[in-house]
């Protein structure tokens, strides 16, 4: 009688948005499906990420076979350095996600102790008693796989993150037939994304954005400012066609956005023509009507491209009346403030301004499937345990609810983080709890070293420092309205807060007033400041928490 | 020849949303449309409700005649016990708008000293120079009016808040033929209200959520739990009619909830049937298909009846599974997350939960016109001048735009507030600034006067004093991971950091481990608590910023 049972432990993701990391386990066997990151609510002042407690991973650290990365959104590969630094295990991803992984494990100064391996679709390959089979599927990203997992109990298939684009730019299609197979011949479990499961019918192919595009190409007199995801290669290689077409030279400005088209373009996923793309300086050589800018930054985030150039602070990205700034993006739920703060601002350069509002015309697709391709890849791989991933409380219910309702599954089963569900042939059960949580972590903008500021219960606060500081600013003129308060604690003695008022008084005068006036700016710059003086004074790298009064 | 000229001065919605407030000025008669407030962004930290600054109006005060105001929602009377604490003048009003405007200064013992005077539709008064005429529209509320004054040059109409809704609830119309007959005679100025000017077509009439809602009804088994804006009175009269219907008992729960039903009672504007309502100590008496219970707390407001009840900490609204909770409001931007933790608690709760994602048909329509509306008004009033009011920049941008494109105005200005526009039979220009800004106001929780916390650019916090206070909180498990780090500045020596912290630690305690996963409601009651504590025993009323680090 088989009494051994597969374990699958959610480390992230299930019950929030972000830092994904799941565990299987059979015996002495762990592998974990991807390792991402997640970026903090307002309300965690002073941290920059957030990463999941891998405590249950590094207390067997002797079993953990390997991590097995889906994707390369930041959600599933952004918590990588960290993890690895507490966990020496290979890395095994398709060619693009491996290219992003390379580019963050190069800034930590970790990529030659990491043993990366890359996969393929349909190519097998083992990892202690587990077998794994990546399956091709369609997202807002290139290379994106699911992954057919078999310990010995029977097929776990794990969908990633994925919508099903019946017509994908790269033709590469969907691979139905392989999750048919599969369902064909028995699985046991399938461990679904839950993103958009509130969301009736089926998402729109990505090909669908290029009719109103265009359209706005055509009507766009000036300069056009094209800002999208700086991942969503589609995205980038659709507006890269329609300036050709339309007869403009393309800057790319941003470093995320000027990374990420040099790796699609050194795999083949970006065909450049020569001559198309431009360096910023050559800018003044054309007409404004002769001219695309591709920039990052639509989430508003206060150092991306197109901030700055919002609030006129960008060497080459110069906004101009009539210009027009076209954001081909969705405004993440928590963004709407710092993305419209920036919309503010380009209204008051006098640019035209074009974003996801609904009156719009369709400017921007999901990249996660809704409900309609949910059940149909429910129908496809008919799983007798259907297990909902990635998404708050209610979404993993939701799921639940949808999978059971298409009446050909046995059942539902809602897992949380830290959850352990074991698994045999038969039954599922919930049994006992492994410890999760959130590791906050305080990289500095500029940090490039993996010993980054990382606060979790073991340490306290007064051991590493903090550092608060309450600047009150009139929003409508940018005035400083009374010198910066500055609260030190934990330095063991030194006192820092004169100096560091002069500091960001200093900072602050190096402003225009019009940055000022955004928080977001005023933040980010006066902590990179700080922390830059701090830790040249004193050696210590405290948790610097910003507070801008508004007055 | 004629060189007076009017000046309109916004001082408070032009540029933001919230606390909106207008003066009008004709040589030395100054009015004033509006005295709102506005609820801080989430960075605001400690602060509880922010008002305009009416420096222009104190500097004049022997020129300012009166408040005008268009209706009672907080946005446009919540600034009064503040403004008027500054300013002694009467407040013009209708009938409904004045009980809500009673309730307020009740609650902040000004009710006696201050002149209320009840306006009528289409009942014209003077107010020093000016003539003006209330005029009737339909928004969410009950009793609101347009205003259509007369200084010497010309009419100028203000729309206050509204949508045309051609089949309102109590039978009270649009008039549509004031409006028009202005237009006839001609109009100088229409300030019109831009919320949902980036939505194309029509809103739909309040009379459109029926039928959904009535589904809803029929298909809920036990309790359900209906939750709306406590000032949405037609929505409650929906509610009330359909529990009615379907043989529910109705609870009311929620101070605002039981207030405003209350004075919509009184007023006429609820026609509650005998032994409909009962007290929420009488539920025990009936089944819970038998019962619907009336809630506040749409917004996941931490203290609100629905917050609450979401984590099983209300003595009479028990949620148990099966319940239906209806939250038949919108998810104002950002209030995203605290509105989504009370949902994921009341899933954990096993609930269901129905709320305005775009998947449970129209349980919520907007107060205020779409573009078809605002093309309407403007067709109708043929204004010589377009002033956009209630808005970001972008809106007010926006709103000038769509006006323009009408052909039937001369021309759009887009004013912010501060600006002076001056306007006479012929032209408009800006000339000139007046000192505006958010002063920031910390209530308390249980404050009823108005010697709230006031902070603003002339007292530097040291003098008021300061208290940050850093709470380290696992939000899986609800532990507090360490000692509450309290800071504290500007109590001239009294140090109450230790006695701060023990509070802290022994608040956190009372609390469930299912509230603690709650920012909201930890932070809400440390607050509160450390407030009561420093005042007994310092006597000094800080700024209390908690701030939660999750771990």
């Amino acid at each position: 009688m088989q009494t051994k049972k597969l374990k699958i432990i959610p480390l992230g993701g299930l019950g929030e948005f972000g830092m994904n990391c799941l565990a299987l386990r059979w015996e002495d066997d762990i592998i974990v499906i991807d390792a991402g990151l997640m970026f903090p609510e307002s309300e965690l002042l002073g941290v920059d990420i957030v990463v999941p407690d891998i405590s249950y991973l590094v207390e067997n650290k002797q079993h953990v076979r390997g991590i097995v990365l889906t994707h390369g959104h930041e959600d599933h590969i952004g918590g990588l350095p960290w993890i690895l630094s507490e966990l020496k295990v290979p890395v095994y991803a398709t060619e693009f996600t491996l290219a992003y992984v390379e580019g963050k494990l190069e800034e930590h100064h970790m990529l030659d102790e990491t043993e990366l391996v890359e996969i393929q679709p349909r190519e097998k390959f083992k990892l202690g008693i587990f077998t794994i089979a990546p399956i091709r599927v369609t997202h807002s990203l290139v290379d994106c796989v699911a992954l057919a997992i078999e310990p010995p109990v029977g097929v776990v298939i794990h969908t990633g993150d994925f919508k099903i684009d019946l017509s994908p730019i790269d033709n590469k299609p969907f691979d139905l037939h392989t999750f048919a197979e599969y369902g064909k011949r028995g699985v046991l479990a399938l461990l679904q994304d839950s993103t958009n499961v509130e969301r009736s019918g089926y998402t729109p192919s990505e090909q669908a954005v290029i009719p109103r595009l265009d359209e706005i190409f055509s009507r766009t007199k000036k300069k056009l400012f094209f800002s999208c995801f700086s991942s969503s290669i589609y995205r980038i290689r659709i507006a890269l066609e329609l300036a050709r077409k339309h007869g403009r030279k393309v800057a790319i400005m941003g470093r995320s956005m000027v990374e990420s088209s040099e790796i699609a373009q050194d795999l083949g996923y970006l065909d450049i023509p020569p001559g198309l793309v431009i360096n910023p300086g050559q800018m003044r050589d054309y007409n404004p009507e002769q001219l695309m800018v591709l920039i990052s930054g639509t989430q508003g985030e206060p150092m991306s491209g197109l901030s700055r150039a919002a609030v006129d602070n960008h060497k080459h990205a110069k906004i101009l009346p009539g210009d027009t700034v076209l954001l081909s993006s969705r405004v993440i739920p928590g963004n709407e403030k710092s993305i419209f703060r920036v919309i503010d601002h380009l209204y008051r350069r006098e640019a035209n301004v074009i974003f996801d509002d609904g009156s719009h015309g369709l400017i921007h697709v999901s990249g996660h499937g809704c409900q309609e391709e949910l059940r149909l890849l429910i129908n496809l791989v008919r799983p007798k345990f259907f297990i909902p991933v990635h998404g708050d409380y209610r979404h993993l219910r939701e799921h639940a609810q949808v999978a059971l309702n298409t009446g050909v599954i046995d059942s539902s089963i809602v897992i949380e983080d830290g959850d352990v569900l074991e698994l045999d042939a038969k039954n599922a059960r919930k049994n006992g709890k492994v410890s999760v949580g959130r590791i906050l972590i305080d990289s500095g903008s500029n940090s490039d070293v993996v010993e980054d500021l990382v606060i979790r219960d073991r340490r306290i606060l007064s051991e590493v420092g903090l550092v608060l500081l309450v600047v009150a600013i009139n929003t409508r003129t940018g005035q400083v309205e009374r010198p910066a308060e500055v609260v030190a604690r934990g330095f063991g003695g030194a006192d820092i807060s004169d100096q560091a008022r002069d500091l960001v008084m200093s900072t602050l005068n190096t402003l225009s007033g019009e940055e000022r006036t955004d928080y977001g700016q005023v933040k980010e710059k006066v902590r990179v400041e700080l922390k830059r003086m701090i830790q040249k004074s004193t050696g210590r790298r405290p948790l610097i928490m910003p507070v801008i009064l508004e007055m």
